[in-house]
């Protein structure tokens, strides 16, 4: 049940447009729904004006279904993140309204609106081709949770001329998403060009010393560029969450 | 030379109230003054907006003076970080104007007004007494940077109801800066709670397998409360650089 | 041979109603059977109570079924751990009488009454439903073990009122055992919570900078919450174990 | 405020000994006293039966001091772990009362009654003389937790025999805290001869690829004696205050 | 070429036996045959008298019935190790005198005389059912470099008397070899137990903290017992050959 | 577009013999070719004088296919690396001028002549036959890049006279790589031999302690051997690029 | 108490010439003297033929002092290892019979004669100067067990002529010691030209990606070399107490 | 011996104007000049053609000037690196004509000329002032190799114009060294920017995640710039040498 709803419901209540009964039934399932392996938690969207998501990695299909019918009884949106193809396929035949983007590795249901938010688009900038798993997973995460996206891909710093050809584009957006394997190089150069605030995503690709994008996540770390600020290995959706944070603060004031 | 400055200078010479030549001369030492071993970038103000910092860290005394010195000749503000109690004495014989603040291992130099960023408070949170050098190095650099300062200490999990007890105090902040040592659970139940940014600085309190400050810092990239974002392990500084990265692209809209 | 039988056989040799050549042949085989890759030890059960254990994972399916059927062959109840659906699908097929748990990947042999261990149940609580396979095998040894269970299931921090919800469950319980990934917070907010003993299991839930149940492991080590004890990652059994011999201490007194 | 204490306090305001505002004034620094750069939960008492304990290791002799009064107010016992020798000059000069045992790091403050805990001792066994120091911040916390300690020490597994000459007085505990470095292999040994709950304590003794306590810690999470449970390297704390929570869950049935 | 062939070569040379001409050419192919990817060294055998050993893990099938081939043409045994059992198909097609060990995932080529090597045997002792492949892949490469082994399998310190059973056994060898996975403590134990040379494999067997062998390895290169050795993780061939270098340098004196 | 044909044009232009026009034409699609998941950089050949490489690792055959594509159409040599052969079988069928080389795993398109990159040869010097994809991708690059290529294989220190056999070979080359797992000890070895430059290239052979070559990584760079240098894990193509580097600056002066 | 000393008295109670009660008396503190921190294990000698062992590192020169004077007591040999001068100069102070090698950083109490072990001596090859206070620790205790030593110093693999010139030093030698820091390439290369029992020692020696030995450890465990066994980084006591286990094995045939 | 003057004294003997015994004389302490405890290489001059060099880290004041006399005596140069200032004070006065170079850690004695290395400097860039220390070891290296330095000094990459900035300075030079520690990133942006050879040389300069230079060694190591190599953690001294190779390599052809 998202903010706005919950808000409607109270005022009918306070108004006399709706009796205590119902606006209780309305609200029967609250705060949570307990499926024995899990508790849907339909608090969530009320107190952090998300959709519900589902990590889609160490459950089974049939675990995925339960928690997504669950959640879209009650007009939530839905994104399951790291479905794999073979998993992703059971689940949509359980569920065919669900949308399935396959480089992203996420589902989506999308049957409530989703509000529009920040003013300005978010900035997914990647390092190189390989990134483009992550970086398509915050892409379609950022569009679920209302986000425009600005998509800077494949300006490694080894050119770093490409970035450089980029700029004002990054200076246009509210929030940069900067996504590289190997060294991670790419997030100190563009935290030294903007002034706004920088979500660096480290990535798996790479090998040998690259140890599984622990380089990268070192270095961002590290990273010698002030007030850059790290999410985990691979995490798209992760960095996707947090500049939704950030517009939402900023929608706050 | 801060974007104010520079405008207006600009603005001058736009009008003929000032010579070219007269600007020329003003600009004369940008984009850098080199001093052999450093490079002071008075550019930077101009494109972060920001005083200039010094990681005294790895510095001699007589570098940190040497870089302090032609900051300050320019009229900015200088933060000189991680500055242990002998080398803070020998610098600040050398520059007396320079305040030193012992919890926080940081010098200050306030010579130009600070602008006001931000219309609420930032949170500091720490879960510890111990935590406290990294959360006055946070607080102290937010000051720094114009944002006013909401400290919520010593509210670690092991006893979660000192956290809800402050549940209100957060709510009414713009970003959140959870500081935590040993596991670092905090950040996690901080992410849950509020809908706001939430940036986690594991730090090196702790012992065994604490790692100095890894198992703090894996805990918090691998937090389950979505979109928490992660900095050094005790770095301060740079969590509440990314506080002030965020709350300049609030104002900017 | 468990120690009931043991006495028993021994109290017929003090009183003759059992020749000494008799008891000898019965206990010819002790201390243990050897099957020249494995030694079977029928002195555990005496020595501890409980039901021969044997680890999967490593072994052929030749080897559990060869070991299994010396243990049966005494009259005690087997555990057969960490045995995948293909193995387990070998191993029942040439032992009808083993029952699998595809969940819990246990395959168990019932043909002992177990006595009942303690008066109040043991909690098994976990962060979330990728846990499940780790707490069922945890839940399902302690069922062999004798002990009842109470499942507190899906109550990771990130929503801390899931589990703030269930606390009365929790404190009518003997043991708690959470298990949880990612960051493991979940340890110390229970710990912090309930004063009986508690036993945390990291599970490997999770990825990147989770190194396969890592994280969690070094931040329940580094618990803030005071006598929270460990095991190792997705050692579902081992804390089921651990719990078996705190009740059995309970029960001496 | 322990528990006793609060029940008596309640009681004599439900027979009318007591009015309601006197009983207030005494519950009104409940539930927290902040100190600023420290809350003192004087409920963890309420809630876990035990004195306040004060990590020392990262706070200043100030700090220390000022906590310790804080709780000592209270009436009830202080103990500050981890607090080297020059520390705890400086906090027992600030604190007379206060009683330092420089091979345990640990000063007390004994001002209450401690009740009795268990009816058996709690065994703590060590590797080797180099283990002391954890041993004995483990036995004198367990004396501050009431429980008796019986002390069994230097037998490591390199002499097996000097260990299973003491097996009877194993036998006789109720719980076995078995410390060693190096290897470890100290718990798996016993965690195999003994039916009741262990709980294992790597130390950082030794050099090389003893990397600090990280084989021993390693040794003991896979130990192959099953059951075993383990806390963080050096914990003796953490060792004592997990028996007293096993302890204390006997006594209650 | 063995250094008895070498050496009856010469002699016959030095009595005239046998023409320059007539040994050039019998030496023509010293010291090693180039196959282009492989260097064949015939002298090895010469400078530590043992057959030809051929890493099977990462080469293609041909490569390794390249090498054996040519090994083979000069009369010298062959010893094929890490074989997995399709590749050792398709290279026991080509070479049909190799006899394959599945278990332990060897293969063999025998046709010179092994002399015996030692009077005593040699131990093989193991914690477990599954060090078995690495046992075995000892046991094989032992009695290919001619000494005689004495298996005691399953013997871990978790049921000591297992071991303690065994004592006498492990007197009567020349050299102990202790293999184990987990937390490896069989290998202290056994060190502390006899006075020969020991000589430790960790193996790869366990689960979580155990890291692949990680360890056991760090246990036993810290074990409390003195003087104990220790080779590569699941190097049962290592042990073995270290075995060798042992008995070779007692039969000189 | 190579320098030597940008250099050409612009002498066209210089003389008049070309157009501006048409010049511009030529160069229209600098500097880069956007092809949305992939920014191909025709100026890097310019810049650095080599073909486009290609990353053939985490990229889908059609983005391989399609960046392959782009760069072949401007006339330049294309080198894929890192392409297993079923994702390699895809990309031919669709550009069947690609040459796939099955042992170094690259792929290549020869469509422009190479100029011959220094005047000696480029030793590639390995310590095994397991080390051959790694050797082999080393001197396919090298080819590609104009070096000519002095193979000195299978040299491992274990038998130091097969190494001191080759020395000489190795005086006359101009560069040395040396490509060795397990251990790495070639890379010292060799460093003390040779007074050139030495690249050396730790590879993933072994297994255990090895850790994916991890201890050859380290070996290398820790070399008694003063000036050694290192490239990743496994990098065959980049040590390559290395010594075309030296070559280019050695032809440079 | 040593072994030849136990028969001797045995003997005199089997011929009578000592009565049961006086060898009862001599036999009385075993099998072990307990200090209260320390078990003096009198039965270790018996069971290893060795002097008691005291590891000085961990222990306050009091302890050591104490054990060092119970061991004394009934005439044994001591060797205390890892002792730093200042903690010497304390232990030397209260026991002025014991000898302190500042290099080699042991003291030594020889008030038994040492029997001579082994007919041919211990090499102990070291790759630098700097590994020289291993090598020492390392050769004196050889020098307390009864082996002759044999030094080949400093003849690290850069310069491979330096090893090679001693070869023959080398084959008279029963069993090597190879003491390496950095990369401890040295291991390798020794162990590929001889044919006895090569024990490999790494030292902290180096910095960097050294990582205080492990480069060396990993370098040594992985050894292209077959049959080098490794103890723990630095310790030079554990491997001359693992060349004397041969030599002891040697000597029973 | 530098290679000069051995084919001086050769030529001398061809000619006559020397007699073979006294050139036998001069020659006399070749190969080696053994000191018991260091074996100085006098032939390694002639084999790499450079001073001899003493790692001064871990030897004694005693060793180093043991050392450093001998190489004296022949005439050759001296270099002594990570020679800390209390050593150095105590080496010094054994031998005053060493000069020391405290920002550098080295100490010089030059008494024969240094043949000018390469036509063109070689580039010493790094990130930061606190990497002065490496840098200076590198260039007083270079200095004493016969290199040309060019300092291009606090060239950070989040100051990206600092380094565009001092672009030609880069292509001016032969070889770029890049000293960085952090992230490393520079090394990347470096090496895409310049066509010749590139030495990166991570520093321990950082903290927490920097892990003492294991970010920025890793960063390095995967640098998404081709054809970077990579020396150990702070050895500015290697780095040098291996660009000392490099234009060796090229005065040669």
């Amino acid at each position: 049940m998202d903010p706005a709803k919950l808000r409607e419901l109270l005022e009918q209540v306070q108004s006399g447009a709706r009796s205590v009964d119902d606006a209780a039934l309305a609200l029967k399932d609250l705060p949570f729904a307990d499926l024995g392996y899990a508790v849907v938690d339909h608090h969530r969207a009320l107190r952090q004006g998300v959709p519900e998501v589902i990590l889609g990695q160490s459950k089974t299909a049939a675990q995925i279904v339960g928690i997504a019918t669950e959640v879209a009884r009650t007009g939530q949106n839905v994104l399951v993140s790291r479905l794999d193809p073979a998993k992703a396929h059971e689940v949509c035949r359980a569920m065919p309204a669900l949308r399935y983007h396959e480089m992203a590795r996420v589902a989506t249901l999308e049957q409530a609106p989703i509000p529009r938010l920040g003013t300005r688009p978010v900035a997914v900038v990647t390092a190189g081709t390989s990134d483009l798993p992550v970086s398509e997973e915050c892409a379609e995460t950022l569009r679920m949770l209302g986000a425009e996206v600005e998509r800077v891909y494949d300006v490694g710093v080894a050119g770093i001329h490409r970035l450089l050809h980029r700029r004002q584009a990054l200076d246009a957006t509210s929030v940069i998403i900067v996504i590289a394997g190997m060294e991670g190089a790419l997030a100190s150069v563009v935290g030294g060009l903007v002034e706004g605030p920088v979500i660096a995503v480290p990535t798996s690709v790479g090998y040998g010393a690259a140890f599984e994008g622990l380089a990268a996540l070192l270095g961002m770390l590290t990273s010698c560029a002030s007030g850059v600020t790290v999410v985990n290995i691979d995490n798209g959706f992760g960095a996707a969450f947090a500049a939704a944070r950030i517009l939402r603060a900023g929608a706050r004031g």
